[in-house]
């Protein structure tokens, strides 16, 4: 392994391997895909948020020219024994994932999907949707977990109660799940402390806004064989999934990945792919190709979690934390499976602690089921903490930034799971905002201010493989089933070409469909680029080994005796006797064991933790409420920038998401639980005129585990926003927001309500 | 492994995985592939046998509207020195398989490619082609092998030497190369014989009649990645062929296997494919699809090779042959690489002598360059040598099969290439023939005769690979590169669940493109099943094993503790701790080393040589020479038919082709070099009504390597045809047939030369 001043690739700015592909319009999405005796499908969705399905009569619909196939629930195979116990893996239980693939007795939703019509044409498919009759019987919307909590709420599920550490409940309920965690002694903690603050938080559900619908084709072949084409973050989860919804075996289900336009979270469980398994079977097997529309996508997602949250800290005088409690409820949508496990994992994650109390309720709601949403559950918790955290520090008079140094964690602290921390970088990152202009410059001119908050991601890892081939010309495809979600195309090229020390060029990149390489996990918490380090070591060290044992035997030496360096094998022993990397690899395809192939794979290493902070500087309009960003400066320990500019976008992009969670997104429903804003026109995402540049400024402390230290980096940039706006907006308002988004109305209401600024 | 008796799988008819989607019509072929923004490509093609090109003129059909590129010889890429050195790899000459591609300075056989077109539909494309204005000095053809080695035909190739082992010839010629072996001394072989018999033999031009004309698509893309989807024989020879070609690196070049509707040796080099390619690149990166009709498929691609050829054999009246000689020219036609290597193994296989000579001519034509075809150059001489054997017979006395078993090599006698014979089942062959039916009735009636002939085939043996994944339901998926040209899938499928003893419905073979899955050879010489089930066997060694440290893991014990049998795990001392496949496998991809991967390679095994024989019954119409066949039985040593089937199937496809080549089937060339019959209608091919059926007796020596003893079983049926046929024409007239296809006109006019019959 090269030292990070011999690196040749890694820590380069290598220009994306798709770009050209990606800016021409030719790169191939999931809706690009054209099969001859196509059909296209089309879903009806229910138009009420909560209500039971009497009747369903496809009957008309069946009659239209072109009909192929119409599918209710019914059409859904039993679960299997087999399958059931792959719940744990689906990220939703099974029957969950049946019931909200087609309502069952009941819609859950606004957009609830109840039949879906296959036809020659979208639009002969749309219009025998419309004449499918389907008998409801209204129920009362269950609005947001407030109320879902209350006993007089109505029960989305019958059969659901709360799973808790505590005895089982008797009555079914709207919470899921109940969690508590923490440390020490909180009663002691609060009278230990010479300040206590406490205050309460919610935010709404807002959507990740990836550009790409939801799109899939699927085709049933004559033997059984299911194959998918789908822009999902991952294929293997895909396949298992559908393999439990369907009851397929593994090996009969093909999911081969089409470019993906944006997921950020949101494309992990399937939606269309069962229905569109459904109607190709159903149709003979004809291939199906289902698009969703954006106000399917805004409805029949799994947007992002809203929260209701709660959080105490108290403090002694010269600014060390005594304690930390948060309650949080977090909205699962219509099943369960709010992201309360990382948002508990964030939470009090940058701060060291001896007192801690965590409480987290999954409770669900007549809305979509969530999906996740860039460092999922850590955007509200942040928003919150961040905020109490910049109260007790104005409180114990101390500089927001000073008040976190003093607090922050090093290698050794516990987290919040109790689990002591590996190397990280916070300590470093706070110096870096020290010494930093955007905090160290003065901020002039009225209603002005300038905001803090760090955030924390511990980042997933699961497992990651890749198959390295060397060919007989000597260039290298490496094969994974790693879906290319924010270029590791590029990075896994990078990494590949520095640890076979042969040039880039001859280095090719293909994610490939599920049967084509080995288990891959799905590309999400931040783990793709900083597993795939691991897992192309290992597959580089298997390859050269084998490329050693080639060389041995023309050389006529024991493979021991080869040594390797920038394509050349040599005898140690004699370093005359020596061949190239192109002969050893012309050879390798005919000779000794044959063509030189290399998997390496990992599972279960240690995490990579990752701290960021935003530095915010806001102007507010005293007369409209409107927030502007007046600069904005993201600082993260990424351990290694394997690919600097990759991970400069991955920081803007999840900062300005970050940005509309604060300032301009949410679902706005009505009192009838139906969605009122689901267009693009009417849900306001930030576009570039409401920015300022967003600058970026890197640490890297290497993480404890891979070859380079490299740590995710796609996550934690979406956490400290919210924060950071709404103690800028403190600081030009002297206002405490208590909500997101902080639209203008908000704000101005706000500002009513404190007497219009400080 | 299990012992015969135990076999589960191998040794069962499993039915053709793509049975279902062949026989509706579903199945996937090169011309199947619909892509959006798709061109069409269209050859305009050379009206002249042989033709100097002095001018190519595309403008008029780059004028019309919707042709997007024209490309001539020019467009081909000057090949760079890498390239070169793979030349030994291509099956056919760097240099020449440029000219093949596209007509350079001459156009050497009517049909050869000048230019190509691509346009938005195949007829614009047609029509454009026509407009091409190419100015040609015809030059006198060279038809025939006899009149290409006269010191007065017109040269092909100026450049072209004669390669041989003596001194290197000072002038040019159309004799590419000149070949000998032998052993012993002949001089003393004739003078010890007591029967002397020698003749002269000739064959022409015939065709695979694969009912697929080839086709295939090709896109570049943005980074400078070529994909190709076609029906070839081999995936990685394309890859190979093109990468020299068009000096491109094969990373970057991707080929895709489509279903293949047949082959026979016919689709090994590549054709249409950097057609597709230029016209893709010179129209911006479209994809181009290139799909012949069957004119062009008789005129443009490579058919089976003629020759002409002298045999001579001497015996004693024992029956004890004493020497071997043969000199066969065979056609390359317009560029060098006749089969002569492999009818030299072929020419005297099956017979024990220890005075050989052999001369071999490669001679160029102005017809299309020849690709192989089915034991190719085995045909044309195992039908002078079954002749001149059965004469040598009847002059010593003896009975046909008797002379046979007489001097039929054993294990450890010398092939023709002077190495040693290992495991071959001949004798047992001729035994089963002497106490069968076909063999032992009579046959009553007039102007009926009965034939007998056999033929050898050594068989390749390259590299093969494949990859075994086991999925997290247990499931299991087989990747490969071997494309499937004669069931593969299928038989790949029984091998897998006999080696990993899982049921078989839960395996699963995929055959996936070039850089998808490791090096793996073209499926042709025999080669695939039984390579493949040595590279099976080491690949579920591999997966076995991996599964073991998985149980190991979980068991608490070293995975040397853990036997295996039967989806069962247990621990070899205490055999109640146990793990069943399902527990192992779920596990697999989350803990220890990760998801089951196992590869196996093979490369440089041992051949297994192969031996097959006809039994013909002909009756011969003396008023018009037409043959009819009225019994067939073909009898072969298969060592193991792992789908007897499916072998079954190759042994009565490759006896029918070699009755279409012996009775049937020719390239009618007239004096001008011009094919004058190439269509279905006029090419003559053999159809279930010319037929009786075709029975099969399958002999299981088994061959010294590999975990069954398979042999390769789809080439030598191809080689006693005709000599059997002639053999039994003989019997029913008194007449010896010396040329090939033996039609009705040949024998009508040998009949009257021979007085017409016995």
């Amino acid at each position: 392994m090269a030292t990070v001043q011999d690196r040749k690739y890694v820590g380069q700015s290598v220009e994306k391997v798709d770009a050209l592909e990606r800016v021409t319009g030719r790169a191939q999405y999931g809706a690009d895909l054209y099969m001859s005796g196509m059909l296209h499908a089309k879903a009806l969705r229910s138009p009420y948020a909560h209500a039971r399905i009497k009747n369903i009569d496809t009957s008309k619909a069946e009659q239209v020219e072109g009909v192929k196939a119409v599918i209710t629930h019914k059409d859904l195979p039993v679960p299997s024994d087999t399958a059931t116990s792959f719940g744990g893996e689906l990220m939703i239980a099974l029957k969950d994932l049946q019931r909200l693939t087609m309502a069952h007795d009941k819609a859950l939703f606004d957009g609830h999907t109840v039949a879906v019509v296959a036809a020659t044409s979208p639009d002969v498919a749309e219009q025998a949707a419309s004449l499918i009759q389907v008998e409801y019987e209204p129920l009362p919307p269950v609005g947001d977990v407030v109320s879902a909590m209350d006993d007089s709420a109505a029960l989305l599920h019958e059969d659901l109660f709360t799973k808790t550490l505590g005895d089982p409940p008797t009555k079914a309920s709207n919470v899921a799940t109940y969690l508590e965690d923490g440390r020490g002694d909180m009663e002691q903690a609060w009278k230990d402390s010479d300040v206590v603050v406490e205050d309460t938080y919610d935010t709404l559900m807002v959507h990740q806004g990836y550009l790409e619908p939801q799109a899939c084709v699927a085709r049933v072949d004559g033997d059984g064989t299911v194959n998918i084409w789908t822009s999902n973050q991952g294929t293997y989860n895909v396949q298992r999934q559908l393999s439990a919804l369907l009851d397929l075996p593994q090996d009969k289900m093909i999911v081969t990945p089409m470019e993906i336009g944006g997921g950020f979270g949101g494309k992990i469980y399937t939606i269309l792919e069962p229905l569109a398994i459904l109607l190709s079977k159903k149709s003979g097997g004809a291939p199906v190709k289902m698009v969703m529309d954006r106000n399917e996508v805004f409805r029949g997602t799994g947007p992002g979690s809203p929260a209701h949250l709660t959080v105490k800290v108290g403090a002694k005088n010269d600014g060390t934390i005594t304690g930390c409690y948060v309650r949080m409820v977090y909205d699962a949508g219509a099943f369960p499976g709010s992201p309360i496990a990382g948002a508990t994992v964030v939470s009090f994650g940058p701060y060291k602690c001896e007192n801690m109390r965590l409480e987290a309720y999954d409770v669900v709601t007549n809305k979509p089921r969530v999906q996740a949403y860039r460092a999922p559950g850590g955007t509200p918790v942040g928003f919150a903490v961040e905020t109490v955290m910049d109260m007790v520090a104005e409180k114990v008079g101390m500089d927001p930034l000073q008040f976190r140094k003093h607090n922050a964690v090093v290698e050794g602290d516990l987290m919040t799971n109790n689990r002591p921390l590996n190397s990280i970088g916070l300590t470093e990152m706070l110096d870096e905002i020290e010494k930093h202009p955007c905090w160290t410059s003065t901020l002039e001119g009225p209603n002005r201010g300038r905001g803090l908050a760090i955030g924390f991601w511990l980042g997933a890892t699961l497992t990651s493989s890749s198959v390295i081939m060397v060919h007989a010309d000597g260039t290298v495809t490496v094969t994974t089933g790693q879906v290319d979600l924010t270029g590791i195309r590029t990075t896994m090229k990078q990494m590949t070409a520095e640890e076979l020390q042969i040039p880039i060029e001859d280095v090719n990149v293909r994610v490939v469909d599920t049967n084509s390489a080995p288990y891959t996990d799905l590309s999400a918490g931040s783990r793709s680029t900083w597993t795939q380090s691991i897992a192309i070591q290992r597959a580089a060290e298997s390859a050269i080994s084998q490329m050693k044992a080639h060389a041995a035997e023309q050389l006529k030496v024991e493979p021991e005796d080869v040594e390797y360096a920038d394509r050349r094998f040599w005898v140690r022993e004699d370093p005359e006797q020596a061949m190239g990397w192109f002969d050893v690899a012309r050879n390798s395809v005919r000779r000794g064991n044959g063509p030189v192939c290399g998997e390496g794979s990992v599972t279960r290493v240690q995490s990579a933790p990752t701290f960021g902070a935003n530095v915010a500087d806001v102007e507010v309009d005293p007369g409209t409420g409107k927030v502007k960003l007046l600069r904005y400066t993201c600082f993260q320990d990424v351990g290694c920038a394997i690919n600097p500019v990759q991970v400069e976008g991955q920081i803007q992009g999840g900062a300005v998401q970050g940005i509309g969670w604060s300032l301009y997104e949410y679902y706005h429903y009505d009192e009838k639980g139906v969605m009122r804003n689901p267009s693009l026109l009417d849900y306001r995402m930030p576009t570039a005129l409401d920015l300022p540049m967003i600058d970026t400024v890197l640490i890297e402390k290497p993480a404890s585990e891979g070859p380079y230290g490299a740590r995710g980096v796609g996550e934690v940039p979406i956490v400290p926003p919210p924060g950071a706006i709404a103690n800028a907006i403190y600081q030009a308002t002297g206002v405490r927001m208590n909500k997101l988004p902080m639209t203008p109305e908000n704000v101005f209401w706000a500002l009513k309500d404190n007497g219009n600024g400080k």
